[in-house]
């Protein structure tokens, strides 16, 4: 947004005035014609644009037009079959890293329906660093993931990472997951917008706010129904956790573009010691749910033990969303 | 922390056990005589080493001793003269980013301490990027604030920027601040630490944790009592917010290190509209505390107006203090 | 790498020996035998593990195992048909942003060709952060490139997007390009390598140097003969160049990994005044070739028209490849 | 930057002539007035503003004042002494981490005379992470420096900690320097610029080029003669290299706005085995000079050991010295 001052105004009580609205404005820039244009940026709070049109001094308002008019219109509920998804009324999406035998997925299903969850995550195709690291166990892991949903009443999320095999993953599942190795993948996204069905999107680990929704325009564009967007924390500095969970973007995301977004501080902290204190952040800071891995032997599990939680510890979670529904 | 696995062992099997504790442990290193050493990671959930020494085939750990013991020892109290600061007990400090003027300060004061808020903030000397722009009003500033304290009852936090002003600003506050900026000053830091007084500690906008609780050790090694670690918000590669507020290590702090933390959600993002929901989701993760750049006439503010809530806009934070405590 | 030393030596004469050798070493940790374990970190000079041996007190080293077996047999030359490219004959790797028409990629080839630039890159599929965003010409693309660098006898390098698209541009091009937002994506890194065909694989903005690494070990797993590693800016905090070169990873690639590294200045600062220094300075710190968008008619180009350079200004670097070769 | 169009212009021609000549511009904004504002994007090539304004469409330009006027008029040349230092005359400065005894600095001092170099750096002071850590000799070592540097005809770069301590640094030092951790210790750069000295700024680890610019700024402002910029690398996310050498900084610092700029690889890398290929990749970007740690008896060395080159090692950067001058 760039504000047009005129050249008979007094710009630094101008510029005050803008402050005072909670506007960072850039170094003023006088034109030719003697007025001075300001560049508002972009970590400025969000206010009606009449409030700045009624600064006097101020003549002119631009702004750019959205580059992503579908996730601008697409609200702060996410429908997932019969159920909505949003800051009111918030969900637990629970479940292990990786599906590993049919056993392993009811019994942790059950676990997790008996405590009241009713969104069953768990990995048939398994992203990972290395070549020679645990894959998944793919297609017949996805028919377990459905069966034990459909043993205890549950919607399924699992993450879909090529395109052959979208459709597949889309007859198993209520909700694609889009992983964070592949937010920029476009083709992935074009062909999981075309199945129509409700994604979990998560934000790459390097990519600014902007980008993320503009991964959002790809799905919506294609088709997706509803995306939730999942933060999952970003690659910094410190290692002292897995990532930096950005609960200041789930804040803008949830407050400001009115979007429904989920928090995996599994992924976010690495940390048994640390998911549940924040889980209870992200719900506070505007989350429409959080996804957190459990397991009820990690002792056994093929991915991400360290960071599983046991599906008892989830309970002040639970708690938690009662509070905020 | 390493872990000596016995050549004699399933080290497969002890891989699986350690990560079921929670830990995530390096490639796996054979030495010469057979036994396998495994590093664990500093992602890893802190737990007791006796769960470790108890997995069959673990014949020896080692850890490296702590760079800061005093920070070790701290403990999850800061004590400001008769207060008590902790997750158990935590505060609001608020006030201006400048102190103004001796009205200013006071009339934001009264309007502080009627709504219960105990610790005022207010700058004197001000850290500008630009050599140019306002440098804070000095000395003077420092009297106003001392005496609007007073008037209302409250104790003041203000940040010391020269070794040279350590000890005038150690006669007005009860708590002396170090930004972010001079985190690794480590001649100012020495200074501070000989004055004895509480110190508010933030963090580097580029700090890992342990540099942080080691600028930290500089402190309470030579002489402070209490240290308030402060989060302020890393800097990264997005603009929608002004920083990104680091909640995970708020919570690594809180539950890990058992250290007082506060957090400050006005520089952790820069935008009124998300600073109350980012003070509880503070609260949440484990803080001690929240700070909260307040004005009442922004349109005046002398600096960072865009970020400065009305003192009106406290209500929702005060609440979730009265929740937590 | 772990080190253990005798509980008998002197520990602070053993690590000054090793730090006097290169190695950064963490935090003494004594075990229960008496014994000192000291991890070598990873930004520590590559030397003999014989030196180290030799040190008195060192009483056993270990090192894990390679994650990445055939990129460290890979060695310094990568196979483009019949041409070698690496350090010691490094390569110019020219041509536009997006291949547009038969005409354009014609006449900017044989503009080229005779200044002696024998690798062709142009885009047919295009990776755009926007869905609306001009995508490429696709497969018509795919011929007019080909057709060009027949009729120059020049070789192919072009990005392929989609898994889909992996065995027609094997058709057309001599080597296939992995863009840096697909470096995580597994499914096309799987498809690529079995193809068989060289490879010119991209760093992604925030990838570590053991993840693109692992990204080409991905490749050779599955096929490829050889990768050439192509680093082409990371993501950080600043905004005066597009994105922040590291050359320090170019010659850690060069010079200890023994690869080829190709660098693209071009995205690495998005700046034409700054493209040829800093193609000189990826040449000076050890790449085996550099990757330059250029266009002779930039104010038509449909894609990063502002960092396209006139093919005229790749004297200086040809002239600095002679100079290495 | 901020070009206005004319409502009666054809947009699309305008911006493809402007992205033509290497300008990116953000997404137009429209007008009440039906003009439209373009926002020139801080990563756009520098070029002449009459270029721009001969575009036809274009019917306005603003841009705002510099932030920093003095570094604006600095140029090239660092004067020191009778010494000019610029990219047409690049210097080579070299010494240990820690002058440790009046021996060790005569010792490397004449070492390096012999062979040519004439700028002794070494420190006496030394900002160390950790209280507990070797903090430099002080006033003593000040003492040995100068007179080593007497004894060989040096001149005498050496970094100042303290306020306290920035008048007897100055009387024994050509060069007084400012470490990283210091950037933004804004106190210290006032005490500094007062004397009146050259100065060598390095960059703040997560400062960007418009904040080092900016401490220039208050350094010349309260006095400095000359300043060189020194990048030493910034952090970020990689571990395999201690720092992340930024030498698209120092192209830009150098090629367009036109500053004497030196380069540290030593912390910039960390590593012995990288250190030369990046002092020459540095001359190649447009430095002024690089600044190179030695030691001869590296295991005898009280800190930064791992990275001291023998000085020895440093005939390869001084055959690209006289190259390039």
């Amino acid at each position: 947004m760039i504000i047009t001052v005129s050249r008979s105004a007094d710009l630094g009580q101008v510029r005050r005035t803008l402050a005072g609205l909670g506007l960072w404005v850039a170094a003023p820039e006088r034109r030719d014609d003697g007025d001075t244009l300001l560049v508002v940026q972009s970590s400025s709070t969000s206010i009606e644009l009449d409030l700045i049109r009624a600064v006097p001094g101020v003549v002119g308002i631009s702004k750019p037009e959205s580059a992503h008019p579908r996730v601008d219109g697409h609200g702060p509920v996410a429908v997932v079959g019969k159920r909505s998804v949003s800051r009111d009324e918030p969900i637990l999406i629970s479940g292990p890293c990786s599906v590993e035998s049919p056993e392993q997925i009811e019994r942790i299903a059950r676990s997790l329906r008996e405590k009241g969850v009713t969104f069953l995550r768990g990995g048939a195709f398994k992203p990972r660093t290395s070549p020679y690291a645990f894959q998944g166990r793919g297609p017949d892991a996805l028919s377990w993931l459905r069966a034990a949903a459909d043993a205890c009443g549950m919607a399924v999320v699992t993450e879909v990472l090529s395109e052959h095999d979208v459709s597949t993953v889309a007859e198993h599942a209520e909700v694609l997951q889009i992983g964070s190795r592949n937010m920029h993948n476009y083709a992935l996204l074009k062909a999981v917008g075309k199945v129509g069905k409700p994604v979990l999107l998560k934000r790459s680990m390097a990519a600014t706010v902007e980008e993320w929704l503009l991964a959002g325009e790809y799905l919506l564009s294609h088709g997706s129904g509803s995306v939730m967007f999942c933060e999952r924390g970003v690659r910094t500095f410190d290692e002292t956790t897995r990532n930096l969970l950005d609960l200041g973007a789930v804040a803008l995301l949830a407050h400001v573009h009115n979007l429904p977004v989920i928090v995996d501080p599994s992924h976010g902290t690495g940390r048994r010691d640390l998911i549940v204190p924040l889980a209870r952040a992200a719900l506070a800071a505007g989350a429409a749910g959080v996804m957190i891995e459990v397991h009820d032997r990690p002792e056994e599990a093929q991915s991400d033990a360290p960071q599983a939680l046991h599906p008892d510890a989830l309970a002040p979670v639970l708690s938690s969303l009662r509070g905020a529904s």
